[in-house]
């Protein structure tokens, strides 16, 4: 990704020869966020194979935490700080249009869609006012330029199920994505037993959702069937 | 608090003669974290009176989201930001023990905290974990010397129902932190209509909530009235 021209290169080899049915990026290239010019491309060939684009969080320990440190402690950088990440880009790319430029662009994000369900009011009626807190740029005329509400943008992504065995949470994803945006995912195999604890985990926060078997067969198979254009 | 002194002194003015009910701080000072020494005898002051910290998020614009850039784009710094800050000071507090020398501290966290119930799984299992991604530090004797589990110290904080009328977020963090430790707050007069939309919404999510009447007493008022200690 730090040479835009061999990326695209090695998508159109991935997607075409080799027949992907998707691509990973990570969540910013080098510390760059993704709205920038030079990967657009990236983002218009993902929509124009209407595959999806799976984004993984990253930062690692020597982003400190506070401005007087050097380093992340206690792994922080990971624990909170890859959510973050998501999240920051989740909000790069709804700002910067691509979802106006690319109705269709399907972006899968990782742990249950980073902070954004749990912010719902924040990314809601909290961005219903951006540019109340800002004085040196007019973000009211961007909130006039775009379609639809920041929130509505929001919902667009998709979400994997990877919350590490964690009920609530999953539930609250759920009715923010809902079921046609959640895909089965695990994480495995990271977890103290060494892969089969959060498969196993994941596994019955899903059999305990209060949905319906047809929707429960959604989240594990068929909406990622349909994703990636699976016979 | 850039003067500890001074603040101790204030403290014990609000607490003692002016019989305060609790002081708020910010989840940094000037960019430094709460556990260093420093500021370590205003929590043990709180502690000894059995009275309680309101933590206020605290980050501005001129904190980049990208290391790449000068400033942070569209109130990413306020949406995202004020969450993660939360977040990371409470991670802090918990790894620096603080909850083993004070187990009745009592800090109050904003936003029904943070983002630590919505990653219950990465402060549960994956915390349990803590150290296999780090190799210039030995957090595995870390979390041998606390008593409790990283997990367990989350849930001794408390947390408001600030979630601009979020429903679902609602449900999430009160099972996380259950109904003792879940105080109302709106963060009025902050949403569109200028004060009473995040009020009335809130009491809307709150009067939906599946839990007993006396519970909801507890989140409306008995919860204050007991941390407060007002008859």
């Amino acid at each position: 990704m730090n040479d835009i021209d061999a990326a695209m290169g090695e998508l159109e080899r991935a997607m075409g020869s080799l027949r992907a049915r998707g691509i990973q990026i990570c969540s910013n290239i080098q510390g760059k966020p993704l709205d920038l010019p030079e990967y657009q491309p990236i983002f218009a060939a993902m929509a124009s194979y209407d595959l999806p684009i799976w984004m993984h969080p990253y930062r690692s320990a020597d982003i400190p935490d506070y401005p007087t440190e050097e380093r992340s402690l206690y792994e922080i950088w990971w624990t909170l700080g890859w959510p973050y990440e998501s999240s920051v880009a989740m909000s790069r790319l709804v700002f910067s249009g691509i979802f106006d430029r690319h109705p269709n662009l399907k972006i899968i994000t990782h742990h249950m869609g980073g902070m954004i369900p749990y912010f719902e009011g924040r990314v809601g009626p909290g961005l219903d006012q951006l540019g109340t807190r800002t004085s040196d740029r007019d973000y009211t005329k961007l909130l006039k330029e775009l379609k639809k509400r920041p929130l509505d943008y929001f919902k667009m992504f998709y979400a994997d199920t990877a919350t590490f065995g964690a009920y609530d949470p999953t539930v609250c994803g759920l009715k923010f994505f809902g079921v046609d945006n959640v895909l089965f995912a695990s994480d495995a195999p990271f977890d103290p037993e060494g892969g089969r604890m959060y498969i196993r985990e994941t596994i019955k926060v899903i059999d305990r959702l209060p949905i319906s078997d047809a929707e429960r067969e959604q989240i594990y198979w068929r909406n990622a069937a349909r994703l990636l254009k699976l016979d």
